[in-house]
């Protein structure tokens, strides 16, 4: 039988086997790929559970899960939220190709379903650069409107796609990764956008003096697949083109290895 | 000439007159509308800015402005949250059929959008339920990019509709007022959703035992136009349905008179 492409979540055998067990089974029957949850991670220690799946040559799809963001006070969603850093730490040293997030409910007694997602928002948004050092990707999980009470206030795909547009800048990936994938990324121009602006062409800024996120866009160009040059492009009529052009191309150099 | 539908925003003459100036030539040019600035509202105070509104028979299509959420620390958040709710107080008075909002830029120091856009919900999200108190609706503005940094960090429609989603439930209140509109709600049903649920068809709550936000819905159903009756329907195999009728009547006249 084919077993291409299938991953087997590991809570569909969690009565019957550890993970070691089922780990070894799923490799038995010719399945290459598992997504654990972390209590069956817990019961046989992280080093073993990394161990066991390595040994077996498995893939680890998804780790279940993080999430569970609101709580009734700012207590419970700081211990949220340290636990999901916990959660990203455990995925990454596992391989995970994502962590699955379940976004939690109401907190007891609320029936305001907007300040739950607030809270999904807020957890979300303080984990995200630990994901992203960890090269975890979050993965939220919608669920039923039946459990936005007790377990998930993210119950549409466009809820959590609403969520993600939000906390960060989806066309410009997308469409960077959607240039890159046909090879046209032909060059990567940066300056800075400075905060005020004095004119809308000629008073760009140096790189680092504005509010651009320049290390973010130059990952995404460089995930692109581009591996040209990082070209500095400055019209700045009353200030870098006013200075000596030696001290103009020291500090890009300078800004180019530190902040570009 | 045709002056209907036009309304000015205040701004717009802000050099030449103050508020009552402003608003007597708006009367004198035949138009109907006017869209006042917070601070032309301070010069001539919140009393006699109404007044001025009231005798010259102007509608105030908006007040600008609210918004500015996000800043460096929890105090400039929570300062800017209690300015806001004073211009509902002001949009409230002045009988404006809106308060503008515009978001607020990225906190002095930060290149995190998303952080920015969370405070921005944080914010919206604070100050909601003063606004419905008010019946001011809130008019999320967004602008161009260029703002991004020291304005608005909501810079799309998509962006603000965003936030709104995830604030509320739109489809609902949309379907709502889309039944109502045509007269077709013919009848409203109402119980309570447990957490944890039972069972999915026979475990309903009465009234104020679960999680829905009954009196919000039976807001949106009677904005609506629907006069007809609130129609109790529970089936309670393990609960309501094991009591005594008589108990149970009680129970539904009395939380049809609290909590629905």
């Amino acid at each position: 039988m084919n077993t291409n492409g299938l991953s087997i979540n590991l809570a569909t055998v969690r009565e019957q086997w550890n993970l070691r067990e089922a780990v070894e089974a799923c490799a038995r029957h010719g399945i290459r790929a598992v997504d654990p949850w972390r209590d069956q991670v817990a019961v046989l220690g992280l080093d073993e559970s990394v161990r066991v799946i390595k040994d077996n040559g498995m893939r680890v799809t998804g780790y279940c899960r993080g999430g569970m963001f609101p709580a009734v006070d700012a207590a419970g969603r700081r211990a949220a939220i340290d636990d999901n850093k916990r959660a990203i730490d455990e995925a990454a040293a596992l391989g995970a190709e994502c962590l699955v997030l379940v976004a939690g409910g109401l907190p007891k007694g609320s029936r305001d379903i907007g300040a739950a997602r607030q809270m999904v928002m807020e957890g979300l948004r303080t984990i995200l650069a630990h994901a992203k050092a960890c090269a975890v990707p979050l993965a939220i999980e919608p669920l039923h409107p039946m459990y936005a009470g007790d377990r998930a206030c993210v119950n549409t795909l466009a809820q959590a796609l609403n969520l993600c547009d939000l906390l960060g800048d989806p066309e410009l990936a997308a469409q960077i990764a959607r240039a890159g994938a046909k090879n046209r990324i032909l060059a990567y121009h940066i300056c800075d956008w400075l905060v005020p602006t004095q004119h809308m062409l000629t008073d760009r800024g140096m790189m680092g003096d504005g509010v651009i996120n320049l290390p973010h866009i130059r990952t995404m160009v460089r995930n692109a697949g581009y591996r040209g040059f990082t070209e500095v492009e400055i019209f700045s009529a009353e200030n870098w083109w006013k200075r000596p052009g030696d001290e103009v191309l020291r500090t890009c150099i300078e800004r180019f290895n530190t902040v570009s």
